[in-house]
Formats: structure tokens, sequence, C-alpha cells
């Protein structure tokens, strides 16, 4: 599904200048706008050191509506102190004088080098020219503006019927592998033109990134500007979707869906990747315990470096099993690629199999599933190879 | 100081022989043996997936005496189940009667490949032969027989007195950086002709452990098969050494100096390191929040690919700060390269200071301080950098 066949999503629309603030004099400055005041919802960063656009952003989304989002690439506005919130501040204010509505509608983010003041002499020109730019079909632009290490553009949609009356489901997200602190790494907007219930936005929202954003990993770091927002206008005229409900059910399942192909794109995009690797742990004690140990195994520099070199290395899978700090009991573990049972109870299997194992290594796509065979609790990770452009992208980076 | 500049350690014995376990033909067998049964103490793997010599040796060391100990590498005898168990107490009871002891005083270790069963006919043909080649100088040949990934051999020693009767500490290590689960990482022996009380001995071992072979980190990876041992025969003829006494003080000093000297060369020798990095983080709330901060940025994949680009690029460092799950006031934070700030309350000290940080980090060791200005917790972690050895090793290791 190419960009150009985004679908339009009814009172939504979209502006993307380039401003300058990348030195490449590319698309670095974004618009979404709702034509009515969105229900909204968000979710932002753990890291203890928040970015200044976090920091506006995020109570003005816990008020619940949300009109406009205004986002820069080449910048993140992180570690600038004092200043950098004032600047945040004022590209807010800038934004919503533009279009005329209050600064309370208005989100700010920003993704780009850590530490450096906002070129605000170039939000100041700009900013005003974005609502006359504004237009229904061009999400695809905004998905452009946001890049910043990413070596393709992210964007994904769904579309549903609630009594007979369509609505759709379109996300645009960045992100190359969650690698980059200093590159404000992973941003992610849905906008949807069904009226969804308030509290149950929230929690399909939040549902959702946990098992989709929270669940990859290119090299476990998290970045101090990490933002996903979905803003729900109601301008499909669907009935209010609310939650224990089929039409709920539907909808939470459909942004599960669109977030887990947005996180997967990041994980192909993971800089210099050349695999996508399902970790799937089945037979835990409960759901917290799987998830921990398909973290432990997606973040092992060891298993992700086997997976480079296309090799079945079961021993560095059942170590990071052992070491992920929950009980397991060693000699119930089976684990898989794809269809390949390469260890049975704790012990290999023999080289036919770990041989067959290695050819789906080969592949570009694969699971790995550990059935640990003590409860019912099953998690998911995705995750990818780690591989000689990984250093040289990060090593490289600022040079 | 080279390895044959060890000194003799009263009553202790070590023997190595090729047996043919590692297809290189090198050493690979190898005893570490006391005249009398030594006082003991043990720290061993947390990883929940445990080799069987450890199953075999965790219970023989905790009774408190120890007089032998048998090392294999090549083979790690891990996920090997009912089969390895067997193999191990095999080998123990190989090693007690060949030295005719207790098979109780024999404690066994193996480092190499996972999965694999352990060759029995070697086994059987050479800890016989075993014995007669102890040898109080042969301890340089034991710490090369338990190379397995190793670059160098790993040994060290300290000398002090007590009541004017002097005493010494060997170490001997082997692991290239925690980055070989498959390799069985990490092994340490000390041995000492003191006479330390025994639960004295053991609160030595766990602190030291704690600030040295805990502290060290290429790729946070945990083996299956990590094993630190310290036997006290008291052959030096010294007094007791007691806790809470200047003598007893003096021991724990030495024994920490001697595993941090031993888990920097293990640092040093992570595979491809070019760089060792004292991580030392201060001003914590407490010293438990100050070494999960130091951990946090000593395992950050993007920090560690900054090092060996020598990018001072504390954009990454305060991320890892961030995340560290540590309550810290990004406001408050200085960071220094060495004697060098690139960072003051939370905020970047400029260009001039950054390119003088990338002097710093050219070169081969040195530190980077964070200050949390919250409390008096400090806390330290080694690291190296990460960089295309590292995958190049570690793709390639099996094919």
């Amino acid at each position: 599904m190419s960009s150009q066949d985004l679908p339009r999503v009814r009172g939504f629309k979209f502006a993307a200048r380039s401003a300058g603030i990348k030195k490449s004099g590319r698309l670095d400055l974004a618009l979404i706008y709702s034509e009515v005041p969105a229900r909204c919802a968000g979710v932002f960063t753990t890291n203890k050191v928040m970015a200044a656009p976090l920091v506006v952003t995020i109570p003005r989304i816990r008020q619940g509506l949300c009109q406009a989002v205004l986002v820069n690439s080449g910048n993140a506005n992180a570690c600038t102190g004092e200043q950098g919130l004032r600047d945040a501040l004022a590209c807010n204010a800038l934004a919503a004088q533009a279009l005329g509505i209050s600064e309370d509608l208005v989100a700010v983010a920003s993704t780009g080098v850590i530490g450096a003041p906002l070129p605000m002499n170039k939000f100041e020109q700009h900013i005003p020219l974005l609502p006359a730019q504004l237009e229904s079909g061009g999400a695809a632009q905004v998905a452009e503006a946001i890049r910043t290490t990413d070596a393709f553009v992210k964007t994904g949609w769904r579309e549903a019927c609630v009594a007979g009356q369509p609505y759709h489901l379109l996300g645009i997200a960045k992100g190359a592998g969650m690698i980059h602190p200093n590159m404000a790494t992973m941003l992610a907007y849905v906008v949807t033109d069904a009226q969804v219930e308030q509290t149950f936005l929230d929690v399909c929202l939040r549902r959702a990134v946990a098992g989709s954003f929270n669940a990859i990993s290119v090299d476990g770091d998290t970045s101090t500007n990490d933002m996903v927002l979905i803003l729900s206008n109601g301008q499909a005229n669907t009935p209010e979707i609310c939650g224990n409900t089929p039409e709920g059910d539907e909808f939470a399942g459909l942004l599960n869906d669109l977030l887990v192909d947005l996180a997967k794109m990041i994980v192909r995009d993971g800089e210099g990747a050349t695999k996508v690797v399902e970790i799937r742990v089945r037979g835990a004690a409960d759901s917290d315990g799987a998830v921990q140990v398909a973290r432990s195994v997606a973040t092992s520099n060891l298993v992700k470096t086997a997976f480079f070199g296309e090799d079945a290395n079961w021993g560095r899978i059942i170590a990071a099993v052992g070491y992920a700090g929950v009980e397991v009991d060693p000699d119930r573990i089976d684990i898989f690629f794809d269809e390949v049972a390469v260890v049975r109870q704790g012990v290999g299997t023999g080289k036919d199999l770990e041989e067959q194992a290695s050819e789906v290594l080969k592949k570009p796509e694969f699971q790995v599933l550990i059935d640990l065979h003590l409860g019912s609790g099953e998690g998911v990770y995705y995750t990818s190879d780690l591989n000689y452009d990984y250093i040289k992208i990060n090593a490289d980076y600022r040079t």
C-alpha cells in the first residue's frame, strides 16, 4: 500500500513545509488539523529526561480535546533548559494564532538532535504559512516531514463500519528502531473520523501501544521525545463507539493491527536491519512474565547478532530466557524457529533440525517461539538483527 | 606483571593438560589443588538455566570446604539434561579418586559450547594423569587452559602481612566481556594462603564480586556457567583474619582490588573492544540507584557505539540516565568526560568543551562521571565500546 493510496479521513487536513530546520532542506515542519476539536489520548515517553514539547503537550492532551498537532524534525528541543520550554510554548502559541484556535487545543512535538536550541526565527516565519497549505490528502507529506534517519515513510490505515456508517483510521509514524534517543526516536499519530467514547479511546490506545510500539526493540533505548497520539473527531457521523460492545472490540482490534503494522515498519527500518523477528513466548506463568522473557531475548545483542549471522544459536536464546528474571523450569523449555523445533525439554534436538532452522534464519521475517510449559501466559516482542550497519550509522552519526 | 612473575601461594598446586576437548589441541583441562582442605566461598550465575557442573558444585561449596577445582574449556556441559548431570558427577568422582580425597571436596566447572555432551572418554583418560603434574608454579598454565575466546590470559595477585606473617592472594580468570553465554562467559578462582574466618570470607567475596565482575558489561548477557570461587587454606600460618578488624579491612580491600583488576581485563578483552570506560555515578539518592543508573549507561548500545565513534554524545548518556528507572532531576545532572564538563544542570556546555571531551574519548581508558546532585549514593560500572569486531566475532562464531 503506497502513501498515495491513503484514504481521506473526514474533517482532517494536513500540511508540511521545508522550514530550514534540517540542513538538508527537506520537509521538516508539519501540521495535522481537525476541523473540529477532536477527542484525544496520548502515550508519552517514560524517560525521566523529558523534552520540552512533551512538557507542554501532556497536560493539553490530558484535558481530552485536541484540534492541531505541530511537529518539527531536525531538532528535538531536549536538554535545552528554560529556554527550551519557552520555545515550545512559543511554537504552541504561533500555531494556535495561525489557526485561530485556543492554545489548549494545540499539541507540539519535536524530533532531532538533542541539546541545541530551536531556531525560533524559522518557526516564526513558517508556522503562519502552514494553515493555507492544509489539505485532506496531505498525510503522506506529514509522514515525510517527520522523518529523521528513517529510510522510508511509515503510514497505514484501516476502515470499518458502525451502523452502516464507514469510518477510517489513518496512522503516521517515524522511528528507526528506537535507536536514536538524540533523534527523538519514535512519534506516531493516528487520526480517526469515528466518534469514540473518551475513556475507551484512552484504554484502546494504551493497550495497542503496549502490544506494538512498546513491544519492539532494536536496542532497548528509550527516547526523551517519544509520543503517540490519537485524535477522534466524529466527522464520519458514526454512533459513539464504546467499550464492551462488538463495535468497540472491532475498533480496538483495528487500532491494534494498525499500530503493530507501524511498529514492524520501525523494526524493519532499525538502522541497518536486514530481518524482522517475532519473539513469541507461550506457557509462562502469566502474561507479564511472558513479555519479560520475550523482551530479554529480543534485546540480547548476542541473539540479535546470531540472527545476522543466520546461526540457529539456541544456546544464546535459552541463556537470555534464563536471565530474564522470571521463574522458568529449564527442563520444560521448547524452542522453535518457525515450525522447526531446535530445543525440546531444555535439550537440543540435534544437528539435522539445527540445520533446518538455519534455513529459517535466511528469511527476512520469521518467528522464534519459546514455550515455557508452566502456565497460559503469552507475550510477544518484535526485534531485528544487529549488524555492521548499526555500528556504522551510530558511531558516525554526528561526525 | 607477566604471568611468569606470579607468586607461589603456600600449599596450592596447579596442573593443566591438552585433553583434546578443544579442537585446537590447546590446553583445555585444569586442576587447582590445596594440600589441605581449604575454607571456600563461591558466587554463581543467577541465570535460571544453570549448567550441570554448577548444580554439582554449589552444594559442595556451601559446605564450606574445598580442596580441588577441576575446570575444562571447550564444552560448557549446559543444556545437556540428565546426561550432563551424570557427566559432571563422573568428572567430580574421577578427580576425587585421582587425588585420593572425598568427592565433597572437589568443585567442577566447564566453559565452552552449550548443548553438546561432554566427551567423557577424554575425561576418563586425562583426569587420572593430572595429579602427577601438580606444581606450585603452574597457575599460569591453568589460566591458559580455561581460556575460550579470551585474547589474553588473565591473572593477578596481591600480598600483605598479618602479625608479621606474609600471605598472598592469587587470582585467575577467564572471560571476554560477558559476551559469550555459549562459551560459559566468566570464571574466576582466587586462592590465598591466609587463614580467613569462614563467614567473613563469604562476605568479602560477595562484596568484591558486586563491585567488579557484577559491575562490568560488554553486552549485559549473563551466562549459564558463571562462577567465582575463593579458597583459603591457611598455609601461610597467619592468625585468623576476621571482619571488623584492620587486617580484615586490608584483606577485603586487597580482594576487591584484585577482582576489579581481573574484571577490567575482561572488559578490555570484550571481543573487539578498543576502550575501557569507567561509568561513575555520584549524588544518587542511594547507592542502589547509582549502580542502576551506571548500568543503564554502561549497557546502552548507543552510548557504547558513540564511544567507538569517539563522539562526546552526551545526549545518549542523558537519555540512558533518564530511562534507568531511578528518580532523577534532569535540571541537576552534570556530566564529565574525565575532567571536561559537557553538561551542567541538564544543559550542554557548548561546542568548545564538547570538542575537548572528544579528545578524552580518543584515550584507551577514561571516565564518564555523572553527578545527579540528589544525595550521596555512588556507584560504578565498567564498560567497553561496541564496534564492528563485536558483530564479526559473534555473527561468525559457530559458522
